[in-house]
């Protein structure tokens, strides 16, 4: 045995880049298909068509949007051969009498039967409504309308690293579990060792069940901004892009308790405009990208979807107290501070539609973080970004970098660290957070948010 | 204020991609210098040397690994221009006696002074110990060792996304929040809201305080692979790279509560070869652009920073029975079962520190999805890859397609979800596993874990 060892020990080779071909990929087939050439393909059958001769297969691999269309003579037909079983095909690839690429089954084999009747919630040629879908989550990838949500995604989450890393951003992974719960306003989980072995044996005077594990109370993050702050600080244009938390009793279209959000700290900004600038140039890419990238998935989740009208528009400003008035005059009840969800769609209505930033936000409303506006103390440097379907979809401000003022608003001692970064070589910033999946609901028009990720948590549904 | 609106809204242009450039970041200034021109840079001065008329700065912005040397008439030195000093930077870009690009400087601006007696840990011509700059998570982002730590942990999350976009690998966003408790082997954190107001307003009967907010117990993942399995059988080839958690108390320099992993989940995966070709192709691929991309980041993690050996060598491959015969005849202690931490790294060296993969183990050491191994019912078609100065790196398997087999073996009623995926259109699938942290130790050669990341999280340490 040792000798065999030895053996390949002394038998290394030299590498070439790249692996052996297991099987060709659908996205690739389509994208260069090679006419009379044999390939090997395996997929799904998502939809059979049975005549004298011929078999015909819309075969799937979840690669792309399209289907390949694979002719199969009927010997080949066997009964397991049904819409949803998983096969593996080989053939010729051929330009079929309406001009469409298609493949010339030579050999057929199945691997997963898939007997309808058996329980599977999916049927052929049927639409199924999203909320119906919701109930299969283990198996709504196979559906049209999730796995085209799941390729959008994947490619908005390329173009997120794409754009941010051209221009120079260090994407930084902040923390999911931190001790920080300042920012949360009642809306923490927190996170706690399940195992009593685990909290007995490292159980020490002055801890307790809650603090056992860390030394402290630890939460899951509602926000990577104070950490990105910290970076900023010593390496300049930072962003983070991952999992964020609401313990919210909030079961809303709008809403989730786990989601992924895009945060973005700019070093060295000193006005809103060059917040604005940067959120409003990386929308706009991201959505021109997509729509050359995903076109046909678009289609697939939205057959009417269109190029929206606002993208070669420059979106809006409007003063916190501009927007207000507005809503005043639209007879909308504006006692209340703050802009509830109706009055922000109102605003996005009364823009014809054009995204709309809302800037300068009265000091109550807002966090302890954000800068003091120039000649007016009782505003805050903020904005929130309104779009069409969700409303707000971006929220920023300039972060209060005078170590005097921060200190006075400090919400705990606990945050002395948040501090200490303007103490030593700090430097003016300011930065934004996007929720993807409120993203995902804009550029595809999903109504509801639970249908914008693969695994969706809200109150009372955990499911997985 | 309406009039004004109205205005604006009459008054859209249609943008030109890009913003106004609002300074000169150091990486793009330093890739393309152009001699003459008029520059704006902001960073920090990383040192300072002051001779009779002229002073010496180098200052980083944190984009690159590189320092612009910037020369500064004497009168344009203030008291605040210090070592950590906060600085904007306006002159000429003009190549010193010494062949080096240098910056004239015309005019100089101070964000933030930096007064290393008012309690600045870090000293101007010193290298700080990691176990030093761990004490000061908020600020050791401002050093060399961890500033090109987070450069180079930046460039391989970019080169991941990249490596499996490229081979048509959908990114999937598993859940951090799951109810899946049947893997985590005792090491679980659990998931629970912390507002009281919350836990009342949700409650219903037949749930606790642990129940209440989701309808059952939550617990944060510490795996996405039977989520990344649900889509595998809808879409294919599918990746998730994101947070996993442990609640263990282990305080090693291999491991923490909180890090990466990166999941791959291969469809239509026949044989554990298909799976290593994988794995090591990707691999490769990493250490290689990562010498590229980042070589001067390298450099400044460890000046005797070289090529590894094994990087044009082919990975070997060992039974887990040939390899406990090899550390038997090492006069290694095997009676125990597995392989411990000593012996893996035994193992590589063994193989002269080449990449060594382990395959098929004794069933009873590994997971209950792992695939019976053909003509031994005793044995699993897994894998572990171990790597010089960590051990294992990556574990793997192909996962059992056969539903009878499976649920003999299921843990928990829970996971019929799980079990019903090769119900319908089953595949077979292989995937693994490998931790971001163990292999950025790999390839910078850092040997404490906890240096691998911003801000690390383990037993008893939750800082910030």
């Amino acid at each position: 045995m040792l000798l065999k060892v030895s053996c390949k020990l002394n038998n290394f080779l030299s590498i070439k880049h790249g692996i052996k071909k297991y099987y060709s990929v659908l996205a690739s087939v389509l994208e260069k298909p090679e006419l009379g050439e044999n390939v090997e393909i395996k997929g799904w059958v998502k939809s059979l068509r049975v005549q004298k001769e011929l078999v015909f297969a819309d075969v799937s691999d979840g690669s792309c949007a399209q289907k390949l269309q694979v002719t199969i003579p009927k010997h080949l037909k066997t009964n397991d051969l049904t819409y949803g079983s998983a096969v593996n095909i080989t053939g010729k690839l051929a330009r079929s009498p309406r001009g469409q690429i298609e493949l010339l089954a030579e050999n057929v084999k199945i691997y997963g039967k898939c007997v309808v009747l058996d329980g599977y919630p999916f049927n052929p040629r049927t639409s199924h409504p999203p909320e119906y879908l919701r109930r299969y989550l283990h198996l709504r990838s196979r559906t049209n309308y999730i796995s085209a949500m799941l390729r959008i995604r994947h490619s908005v989450t390329q173009l997120i690293h794409k754009y941010f890393s051209s221009k120079n951003y260090i994407n930084i992974h902040t923390p999911i579990i931190t001790s920080n719960d300042c920012e949360g306003a009642g809306e923490n989980f927190k996170v706690l060792p399940d195992n009593e072995e685990t909290v007995k044996s490292m159980m020490q005077q002055g801890l307790n069940s809650e603090t056992v594990y860390f030394g402290s109370k630890a939460f899951l993050t509602v926000s990577g901004q104070l950490h990105l702050e910290a970076v900023c600080r010593g390496m300049g244009n930072v962003y983070t892009f991952g999992p964020t938390f609401r313990a919210e009793n909030s079961k809303s279209r709008l809403h989730l308790s786990e989601f992924y959000m895009l945060e973005g700290e700019l070093a060295f900004c000193e006005t809103l405009e060059h917040l604005q600038n940067t959120i409003e140039d990386f929308l706009k890419f991201i959505l021109t990208e997509i729509r050359n990238s995903n076109e046909k998935d678009l289609n697939l989740i939205d057959k009417n979807n269109t190029t929206p009208t606002w993208l070669n528009k420059q979106f809006i400003t409007l003063n916190y107290d501009e927007a207000k008035n507005i809503l005043d005059k639209k007879g909308m009840n504006t006692a209340e501070v703050g802009i509830n969800k109706e009055q922000e769609l109102a605003l996005v209505d009364y823009c014809n539609g054009v995204p709309v930033f809302i800037v300068r936000w009265p000091k109550s409303l807002k966090s302890f973080y954000m800068k003091e506006s120039q000649n007016d103390p009782e505003k805050v440097d903020a904005l929130d970004l309104l779009a069409p379907i969700t409303g707000e979809i971006v929220g920023g401000s300039l972060r209060e970098d005078n170590y005097e003022k921060l200190k006075l608003k400090l919400p705990s001692e606990s945050l002395n660290w948040y501090l200490e970064l303007r103490k030593f070589g700090n430097i003016p910033t300011g930065g934004f957070g996007l929720g993807l999946e409120r993203l995902l609901q804009v550029i595809c028009a999903i109504p509801n948010i639970k249908d914008t990720l693969p695994f969706p948590r809200w109150p009372h549904n955990c499911s997985m």
